[in-house]
């Protein structure tokens, strides 16, 4: 194991050393947690209260929190200090070196510099792999597929054909990246498109044939995208679907077919966005929101938990609720059903002097 | 790339032509996207403003649509023409001649006709793979399992024992098939039944051992059935599992054990139908609907979006909101609760008023 | 097909043998998929009445149900009868004695007694997997992984680094565990600091670069746990992630880093948990339930499916909507929203009246 110096590790976090004593850090826990060769983090006021239970001699802290009894490191933003710390104390996942005898590769895929491909990888007809990228086992890459350098692909990933991926992207278990978008048609209007016009499902049910629909589009995405455990981007109809840079997403999303998903969006788990919707740069979508199909949600725009949204939404907009709305009409409305409960109360009281002077009249 | 005259693009989609110049087709696009060789798609407004803008020269547009600078095919459903054409332009993953050495397949399998079986995929006892069915790589067929001819299974596809798939089934990246059902019980009430027979949590929390109800029904899929990635649908636990032909379900769908699915449903993104479950023909659950157990929906029914569904409804309901009631009742819900806040409003203005009116009488 | 006398099922599920004759049973169905060999299950009134419709010659009832024409086997808890001889009826999927030559097992993984590895298991470096452990195909056990004795995981399943799992764990098709924490940072305050603090999106967008935060963290799971098909539980950013013993998760559910999740919990389809909660015993939360990060959920508490969990609540707690509430409390709302309707009627009656008195006045 690994150890550093006090002084190397404030060096890293970058922030205010008060020196207590000299030691030596080989991990990091939080204190009650930590041992004597430990960095406590003490990020958070319960995390600082206690300290003095810890073995710890040494603890990051916030800018502030001054402990004369302790070596401390203290730091402005400590989510960046911890980030820094933890990219030291990582070790990533070890994949076999250059290509594993049980990977199934076509012979005019092209296999960048310092690649390594695991057990059990398929690569299909014409794939380019870039340079130091890591595919750890059992997934699959179909023909025509490229991905930038530096990609990192935990097992089980599942990649279709013609599908485009930039530079350092990280795929988890299980992803599916250019499946087929759920689309289809009927000779004649089926239920939903009735409903839609007329507000009610026909009188007469057609047994029609359901045809797919093809997907012929692919699936783009940009540099430095996170895809958490087995969410699933299906591929386009004729244009592609699109991820942008820095664009992070969480477990078991889904993203429709043909959407446009700006950059350094946040996308968090069980999100669901429907097909064609437009998303801008550095929205925020968390957990379970859903996105009803050609949407469009502006850039800088914060989609709250669980909201359902049915129509598009200005940049800088904060929404929530199933239909979504501005948070300022969500806080209304919870206003208004509360007061309604009481003012059905005082009307119940005023009641039968309102009806006494209406018969009075 | 094939091209095809405009005449053979015709006779494809069914349209009427407007010929101005004899344009050769090999591709299909957006009209901005278009260049001379190119069928602009311009099946919507805002893509019939972008033909002057475009370079193509023939362009598939709706009925009535008449363009004298540009070959025109006209046609009366312009999805149903899309899809027409997306077949013809369409091409399919490549899939491995025969079966690929890296295969296991157990000796009493019985493979038909024409099968392609890629790498890394598993096949157990007696289990039998229809004609001209194609499973890509890295998947899992377990014992006794049937596929009917001209399925398509893409990678990492896992199917549990003893599941029976009809014929044109097309299963997507990561699908669960046949996993157990989600059943357990105690010796004694646990507290979801208490709460259910008594309205809150038993007092004594008997910390019960937990037992597994096994799964011994299977799940039976009909024909012309298409699931989309890492969707999981379970085992029966005695019966089977049901799901009709025709019917269509999208990416992270789970459909629980015991749950008899229709013909002809649409069972949109994150979907949840919860145990034992019966739903009708042509249903359309949209996405992030959940359904909870036992629950029967009648056929030509619609359920809204992110919809809980607590109670049965009849065939052709339209219902939505959580709990979920007929589209009706959830109009003037919401607009009950829209003119509460007027209400209020105005009442806090007679308020002193008929507070004086019971003062003085 | 082995058969028992009615005798030895009486033995089995334990109830009060009537016998009307001998018969002998070798299934066991519901009365009107049952022959004459065949264990009717009567468990719930609708089954009963069937009976007389069946070729059963015996059948399970409920305690108290006498039916003289058949031999009955009555039984105080029905659910935990069907336990009992559904684990007589049924069989394990088949595993590859040993190990498959196919799997790839790194030469310093600790491999136990009568322990089964199927095709295309990939196991790490130094990772022990606990006896009699069976392990059916396609998944992958990364490096440091420790496995209790007796699991048993469906094809598909993907673990991270230093996973470690107790002894009777289910996993099902394509369970990812120990993927990355969603976690990230920014140098500055990122849109969802800014609308935390000051309510609104900031003014100045900063197109910053966004850094992983990576997770040392792990992933613990004690023993007799159940993980449902395409679930994912992702690792710890510095301490673990845990899940109790004897706690059951269905399909597709997330559970996020740092979640502390207690023993004998029930967490059903489509379940997300945000990062670092602290869900207590025995707590069940229902089908597309989502709880919202730093959340602490009291044991014996039930979350109300598709409920959207905000703030923490104590112990026996029982909870819904979005946001989640006390039972009570909502079934106050809902009727407040109904009487609003009702109450706006009767206002726009008397409104007239109000108005006229204080013109008058």
């Amino acid at each position: 194991m690994k150890t550093y110096t006090i002084d190397e590790i404030t060096q890293i976090v970058g922030g205010m050393l008060t020196k207590v004593n000299d030691v030596k850090i080989s991990k990091i826990a939080p204190p009650l947690l930590a041992d004597e060769n430990t960095l406590a983090l003490a990020l958070a006021e319960e995390e600082i209260t206690n300290l003095p239970k810890s073995r710890a001699k040494a603890a990051l802290v916030p800018l502030g929190v001054n402990i004369d009894w302790l070596t401390t490191i203290e730091v402005e933003r400590p989510r960046l200090a911890m980030m820094k710390l933890l990219n030291v104390f990582y070790t990533a996942p070890e994949v076999n070196r250059g290509i594993h005898p049980s990977a199934v590769i076509h012979e005019s895929a092209r296999i960048g510099e310092n690649v390594k491909i695991g057990p059990n990888v398929v690569i299909g007809r014409g794939t380019i792999v870039g340079d130091n990228t890591q595919i750890v086992a059992n997934s699959y890459l179909g023909s025509g597929v490229k991905t930038g350098k530096n990609c990192f692909f935990h097992p089980g990933v599942n990649i279709g054909d013609r599908v485009i991926l930039g530079d350092n992207i990280i795929l988890h278990h299980g992803v599916s990246l250019g499946a087929d978008g759920f689309s289809f048609v009927t000779e004649k209007p089926d239920n939903i498109e009735q409903a839609k016009k007329e507000g009610s499902v026909k009188e007469e049910n057609l047994e029609q044939k359901i045809f797919k629909i093809p997907s012929i589009g692919s699936l783009v995405i940009g540099n430095n995208v996170e895809i958490g455990a087995n969410s699933a981007i299906d591929r386009g109809t004729i244009e592609n679907t699109v991820i942008g840079d820095d664009t992070k997403i969480d477990d078991l999303v889904m993203i429709g077919h043909n959407c446009k998903v700006g950059k350094g969006c946040l996308i968090v788990s069980q999100v669901g966005i429907a097909g064609s919707c437009v998303i801008g740069d550095r929205v925020v979508l968390a957990g379970q929101a859903g996105i009803a199909d050609h949407i469009e949600i502006g850039s800088d725009s914060i989609i709250a938990a669980k909201s359902g949204v049915s129509k598009s939404f200005p940049e800088k907009s904060i929404v929530i609720g199933t239909p979504a709305m501005p948070r300022k009409d969500f806080v209304k409305q919870v206003k208004t059903i509360k007061d309604a409960g009481e003012l059905i109360a005082k009307f119940k009281q005023y009641e039968p002097l309102l009806k006494e002077f209406e018969e009075n009249k």
